[in-house]
């Protein structure tokens, strides 16, 4: 017995069903599951993908019995229409049309009218009793199958038009008279001839030849390149069904029409039909734009039983395909026929609006629900967005990397303190090369922050996305002369205090001043949608927080806890940065010491309140990380200036800058290797820290749940050396408070011997917290800081599928996330462990950390809505 | 029953044995043997080093039974001696001695002639019939027992015996008469009471305070201390045993002596009998050197008989411990007794001279000769040492890392340039802040290389000991002040000319022009001990060579193919340098291409030479690997003069200088990355390497195995992407010369994802070459360059045992090396991996390296000996 290749539809009965997609294609899915569940739909078949497949496989031949079956089809065809194929009389006609399993808008035209000839044509002038529209039909024919088909070119067809209007001295086709038309249909034919081409007459062989088109449309060169652009391979598909459905007409006089419609409002998500009716029209009419179609509440108006029906078949779609539907109709003489059906596109804002409406509706569950808003949807819902209109407008000038989503517009300064003083008159853009940790006063005060160099996570992306602040990076377009206070593309200038935009989320810089659309943040729809992954998600979700600002937002949006407080940025306040300089300076213990013991009490009043806004929510504090030359002051001027307010000479500051600067500061002086030469900083911060638990417990019985985190250990020794620091200092002080407190000690996991010796540190640490940054960096061997000018080639050349520092890279750096989590366990089952690196709040590595069974994941407070719905989507992916 | 304790040893029947070193010390289980063997031994017996184990574990109390056990013993003692303990008429004497597993000198002073009391004082005088002697040994065993047992201050003792003598006007101790002895033993009973003791003048009382003073020895601070530097820790070893043993005495007259003796010469291995000899004296005589000693020979001409016997008991040692001997003896009344016997020590000539003999002599196997010499000896064998005598008169001003052994002497010069022309004229010694690729030539004409900064890896001891060269690196004690062209250390300054001398072994910087002693390279024992070690090893050895003359050195030195061949060396040549340059501003593909040919012809002579050397052998080639920055001047003032060479402006030279610059070069642009973005560099050394082995093979008929490498591979995308060019390349020319060669392409594993992601890896790379330095770089997070700060520091902290850029780090660094090798095997079984990172020449990273199963190591042309016989112990250790 021969395959089937074959699936009929027709009168409520169908072969094929939603779920033969791959094999259907969509459309043809669709068409057939429409007729199985009563929608009306005209009545034809599909010949499956698998052919198409067959096709490519065999040299472009059809598997035997393929002839046979569409034979048999179209004889069913013709039963259930009453009409027949090449018929005088009554001739059947036909669409064909490719439909693939994905969607690919654009790969081929559609062929209408399909089995009309010179014979045939009058069956059908009879049959609607229209000379004109029988010959209009045909003229519309003759073009598309030449020019789809045959492929003589479509300018010829509209060259022999305009010579017909401008002969007869009209403006549009539809001045055009019966004869006329009669007319170009030789002139047609002519064409046809004039390309060594003769226009079928025999309907099987315009049926043939245009099955041939469809499934040769597959590897035309549009399509190919549409399939590379959207990521779909070689073996993800099939190939495409070809869709051979009767032809119905919405152009038979004012009770005919055509239309697409959704089935609720795809930019708010209102639960209220949307769509456009053009009466007496067919569906090329509507996309030409010649005529302004109607709302459809007109068709209600018109036509109340079709609308009637239609709603009905609007209802019947939603619970059937429980979502939103995009369809499109055809009325032929008051009579409706759904051509398509499938999943409408929506806005992000739309998105959680249906969802959950539909949960409250009673047509999924709150896991279908959360599957069904993407994480970009929720981060865009997040972000200022520019104003579409005047956004379309604008000039883009150059583009970037989309570090930091949402839309920024303010006046351009390249200084970061200029930037922080104008920024209180009018909203300032900060261009830089490239940010440091001194620039974060001018970034803070900024609407947006573009520089010129670095990747995705390099230092200005980093704190941008912390901050929640649109950002782009790396847009080495742009020439910045700091001097001349400018920066150049091209033929322009753009001088400081001229108004620019910027889109975080393309990567685009334009000129100008462009009005931006501030989102709503955490209320309504979005809210409930996020209680909902709440429920759902077995990964915690904290934030990484500074400042109490920070912490207040994080919380807003419902982080459970902070993963990440990095205590190095309170070092560069304004009022410490002197101090901490004196500390590095020092040349005694003594020395340091009066210094840390003036850091001292700012920095437990940091984590005061860190810890009063995370009331007991626990609390991870990361020791001082970053090189000690990062808190001094590199270029000459600076540093006299600096000596200067030091009391020291140029010469000695000069000296010590010198003898601190490193060839790899990504792999040097840093993390615990600081605290263990220097053991008194750590000492410092844990009394800070500790002191801080204490005195909110006592003054204001707030509960506190410190963890102790030491950075960048790659061996047991470096924890158990400092663990005894910061245990003794720590024990004594909670003895002597006589307060009830419990903290914990435990370590980042950064540095890829600590994920292979995970079971040795774990002997140590009480909680580890994945560091992918840095842990990404080491593993692949990249710095974040230079790797913007390769790893952009590497995207480029398919050699990295994704750069890494975005989307945790599973088979490499995940293996180590993997077997850290498993070796640490392994020594303590109960091993608290959660990952703080930028890809806490990237949906992909969110899910990873839930397949690996990660306890939580950290973020920054504007992604943790993100990482709530990534969490909860992760759950219900893999349970 | 209770347990044993004390194990007996008399006339040729012992109660323990050598093996027994656990219980019974070294000393004790010797005693034992030779017994046993039939060598004289005093009768004796040994008190079990449980004993100590357990009076630690209960509160410095005995076990049940000792006291019994020992009253047996001396018993026992008493029968075979004929005297008895405490007898006034023939009274027995004993030493009292303490003695671990591992020999711990210093540990304990001896307790001679325990046993003597006012009374047992007379019964020695009558049977030695001399007085003098009599008081002399009571005096004497008073002195010991109260400095060694009672902790009266030596000193105190020392002062009466010199009031003594001054009050006599003496100066010699053999000076005073019995009576004068007599009245120095009354006032050494003072000073005991002075210090509220009283001498004991029960023996069995003395017995047990000397047994009690040993075992509290054990936990003295001396033996705290001696046990930590050696890095003997708690639980290695039970404790000391106690070994008391029946006197013997050297000093009866003109037929007693003493003397210890070598069975071997320890200097230089000849097998002839080595020692001194003392007439009429004890064991402490010789220490105190009060008398000159006469040589062995000397025995032989004034005692034949016991001469002969002697030579004997070395013949019967000798076999039996089958290795050298170290032996003490004394010879009472022409009666010879071994008191002790261990293996000796020996020089590194000695060592090798005496494996290889014992061999040919049919005493021990080759496998044994193999395990008799350590790589360290061997290493000494092959670089230059300071003449001893000239080098204890030096003056020692600063310490360095040891970078690269042997000792260097020459005049300062701090510009390389100036150092390679003075070289000329005299022996250089070149003196930098630290070393880059530029200063080669400086490095190569220089007699040793001493560098300010920079650790054990940095690229002064990395080219250093690739050139075989003594290096000391990081003595930051020396403070260059290169524009004066001086150093300085404190008030030293040392100017440019100045003779300097360094030893790489030690670190050491002197002053001053010290001579040198230079090796005999592979001739002699110890080409044939590391014959054999090749035999027995399992692992091959490969040289790492970047020219002809290197790959000369490593053939000599038995390398069995080159496994690190570095192509950029050969682009920092005085010639290839300016094309270089060209190459890397070019801007256009063109321009590149054009540079690239001017190179490709040089490169290929480069391999032709190195074939040519290693015929038949294989030579693994690495592309170019460091990134581009390090061929461009840095400096204003070069990159002035470069720019004017090359006919560019100094602007455009600057920018491209800036541009080039990284944060963390390390983790930047280059290995593979490089040549992902300029594919054409990868594919003319590819014609180079392919061209050289088809002329060789053509012109010469020299069989060339290139195995081309790709450096800093992480993922396999960057392997397959770089392999098409490689092989496209190759095959056409091999195609086209019609020549039958075979090529390999591999990778070197140095960034941790390659390690983790191997079995991806091996599914392109037909080798894997483990490229360790980088490797640990990565894996620990430390940069060799600057971990040299904080390394030392984490030494000494103990965090890190050693430093893991010079001996591998077997839980981290390890870890990955054999998950690379398993994961590359599991999907390639035949692939072969090697390892050319530093610790390729590093014994025990080779004992690891056989561990894990590679196939070979490589390292650098003078390492190439100790890694042979470093891999053929391996091989007997682990088989």
């Amino acid at each position: 017995m021969s395959k089937k290749y074959v699936y009929f539809f027709a009168n409520g009965k169908a072969d094929g069903n939603a779920k033969m997609k791959d094999i259907l294609g969509g459309k043809g899915a669709n068409l057939a599951e429409m007729t199985n569940i009563g929608v009306p739909v005209p009545p034809g078949f599909t010949i499956s993908a698998e052919v198409c497949d067959y096709y490519y496989k065999h040299d472009r031949t059809y598997p035997e019995g393929l002839k046979d079956e569409v034979n048999n089809a179209m004889k069913r065809l013709e039963e259930v229409t009453g009409k027949k194929f090449g018929d005088v009389e009554s001739p059947l006609l036909v669409s064909v049309r490719s439909g693939a399993a994905i969607s690919m808008p654009g790969m081929m035209d559609t062929i209408l009218n399909l089995g009309l000839n010179d014979e045939t044509v009058k069956g059908l002038e009879k049959a609607t009793n229209n000379l004109r529209f029988a010959y209009d039909a045909y003229r519309r024919f003759i073009q598309m199958f030449g020019d789809v088909v045959l492929k003589i070119p479509h300018d010829e067809f509209e060259e022999i038009l305009d010579e017909a209007k401008k002969k007869k001295g009209v403006k549009l086709d539809t001045e055009l008279d019966a004869d006329d038309l009669k007319e170009i249909v030789e002139e047609y034919k002519k064409l046809y001839r004039k390309h060594g081409k003769e226009f079928p007459q025999d309907p099987w062989d315009q049926l043939w030849k245009a099955i041939d088109a469809v499934f040769g449309s597959w590897m035309n060169e549009r399509a190919i390149k549409y399939r590379e652009i959207h990521g779909i391979k070689e073996g993800d598909l099939l190939g495409t069904a070809v869709n051979i459905v009767a032809m119905v007409f919405g152009n038979m006089g004012e009770d005919s029409g055509t239309g697409v419609a959704f089935t609720r409002n795809p930019s708010t998500g209102e639960k209220k039909y949307y769509g456009e009716f053009l009466p007496n029209a067919q569906g090329e009419d509507v996309v030409a734009g010649i005529r302004t179609p109607l709302p459809l509440d007109e068709l209600r108006n018109r036509m109340p039983d079709v609308y009637e029906q239609l709603v009905q078949v609007f209802e019947t779609l939603e619970k059937h395909y429980k979502d939103m539907q995009d369809v499109e109709f055809t009325i032929e003489k008051k009579k409706l026929y759904l051509l398509q059906t499938r999943t409408g596109k929506r806005t992000a804002q739309a998105a959680v609006r249906i969802a959950v409406d539909m949960v409250n509706e009673g047509i999924i569950t709150k896991e279908e629900a959360v599957m069904r808003v993407t994480p970009e949807q929720v981060e865009q819902l997040l972000h200022p967005t520019f104003d579409p209109a005047e956004r379309a407008k604008a000039k883009v000038i150059a583009k970037g990397l989309p570090a930091s989503p949402g839309a920024a517009t303010g006046r351009v300064f390249f200084d970061p303190k200029t930037a922080e003083e104008e920024a209180q008159n009018a909203p300032v853009l900060l261009v830089r090369p490239e940010t440091s940790p001194e620039d974060i006063g001018g970034m803070a005060a900024a609407q947006g922050i573009l520089t010129a160099r670095g990747g995705m996570t390099s230092h200005a992306a980093v704190v941008a996305r912390g901050m929640g602040k649109p950002c782009v990076v790396g847009c080495e377009e742009i020439g910045i002369d700091e001097e001349a206070k400018l920066f150049r593309v091209g033929d322009v200038e753009v001088k400081e205090g001229e108004w620019v935009s910027i889109d975080g989320s393309t990567g685009e810089v334009m000129l100008g001043k462009i009005p931006t659309i501030v989102p709503r943040g955490l209320e309504g729809p979005i809210a409930t949608l996020l209680q909902w992954a709440d429920e759902i998600r077995k990964l915690g979700v904290r934030a990484n927080a500074d400042i109490p600002r920070d912490a207040e937002a994080a919380r807003n949006f419902g982080a459970e806890g902070i993963g990440l407080c990095r205590t190095e940025h309170m070092f560069f306040e304004k009022d410490r940065i002197p101090v901490v300089r004196r500390m590095i300076v020092a040349k005694t213990v003594e020395q340091r010491q009066k210094a840390l013991d003036e850091l001292l009490p700012m920095q437990k009043e940091d984590f005061k309140g860190l810890f009063r806004v995370m009331k007991g929510y626990p609390v991870t504090i990361r020791l001082l990380d970053p090189p000690l030359h990062e808190f001094l002051p590199q270029e000459d001027e600076q540093i006299k200036e600096v000596a200067e307010q030091m009391g020291i000479s140029f010469e000695e500051l000069k000296q010590i800058v010198e003898d601190l600067k490193e060839f790899n500061p990504m792999l040097g002086h840093r993390g615990c290797r600081l605290a263990i030469t220097y053991p008194e900083i750590a000492v410092m911060q844990t009394k800070a820290i500790i002191g801080a638990a204490i005195e909110l417990k006592k003054e204001e019985n707030i509960e506190v749940i410190p963890e102790i985190m030491i950075p960048l250990v790659g061996h047991i020794n470096e924890i158990r050396y400092l663990k005894q620091f910061i245990k003794e200092t720590a024990d004594k002080m909670i003895e002597e408070s006589g307060v009830d407190l419990k903290y914990t000690i435990g370590t980042m996991i950064e540095v890829p011997r600590a994920a292979i010796t995970a079971d040795e540190i774990a002997k140590e640490a009480e909680f580890f917290s994945f560091g992918t940054n840095d842990l990404t960096q080491m593993t692949f061997g990249f710095s974040r800081d230079d790797a913007g000018k390769f790893l952009k080639e590497y995207v480029e050349k398919e050699i990295l599928e994704v750069d890494p520092f975005r989307i945790l890279d599973r088979t490499g750096v995940g293996k180590l996330v993997e077997m850290g989590t498993k070796l640490g366990r392994s020594t303590r089952p109960n091993l608290k462990v959660g990952i703080c690196g930028e890809h806490g709040g990237e949906p992909s590595s969110i899910e990873f950390c839930h397949m690996v069974g990660l306890d939580y994941v950290s973020c920054s407070p504007y992604r943790v809505p993100v990482a709530r719905l990534a969490a909860a989507q992760a759950a219900v992916k893999h349970g």
